[in-house]
């Protein structure tokens, strides 16, 4: 579950308002207000859940749905040709907000999302032992 | 549409092998073999685009509808309990294979994706002309 309380859980009460971008039953969009590039949208569910792992398939669902529309409304907006689409779970992992939410952040030239990749490899006994237990945990949820 | 002959194509098309994790009649899962850390998975749309904002409502549910218990068999394979899911539109925007792709990255204390956030602030007037825009893409979709 989401913590009781966060900004986002405030936006969906309508306790705090927001620019509103798009809402449906499921989905509420808006405008986040610490852009890192013009036209920064934040997507949330109305399900209230920290991670995305602990969402219902019906609410990924209806987030998946309405993603593409969403980014040509904010390619149509910013005049963005680029753009990343984040979702952070964990503190570590640059989670600040505790409630799921999808960031779509356009790419100009001077702003947008900072990306570090440094890969590695992976070794064919590695993929092997992964793949067994992802398996086993997809097998195990039917 | 995707780029013919991609490399994400000759997966689908069976011409090149992956570490397959997950398949139903959208979607693609498969282990990254350039992993930014251990676990890290690829979600590919069967529909061949390049990018997110070109994907069919169809599609895109169907990838959104998946996420949440990959990302169970990510953190059960992996032990992570942190993770990132990007996807990256535009070369720009750190896209490489022109075929639409959301990656899976677990995060530990040494791996995983690094992230820049450098914020701004988003004012009262540019708010109003973003949402105007925005809203009239929205709605030109009906």
């Amino acid at each position: 579950m989401s913590a009781p309380g966060s900004i986002f859980d405030k936006i969906l009460s309508g306790e705090i308002p927001c620019y509103r971008v798009y809402e449906d039953e499921h989905v509420l969009a808006f405008l986040d207000v610490g852009p890192l590039s013009r036209g920064h949208t934040l997507i949330i569910p109305k399900e209230r859940r920290a991670f995305l792992h602990e969402l219902s398939d019906e609410t990924a669902a209806a987030i998946g749905r309405v993603l593409p529309r969403l980014c040509r409304a904010v390619m149509r907006a910013s005049g963005a040709q680029a753009y990343n689409l984040l979702q952070n779970n964990g503190t570590d992992a640059h989670q600040v907000v505790m409630h799921v939410h999808f960031h779509i952040i356009p790419r100009f030239d001077d702003a947008g999302l900072g990306i570090g990749w440094k890969p590695g490899s992976l070794s064919p006994s590695d993929a092997k032992q992964l793949l067994a237990k992802m398996k086993e945990s997809l097998a195990a949820e039917g």
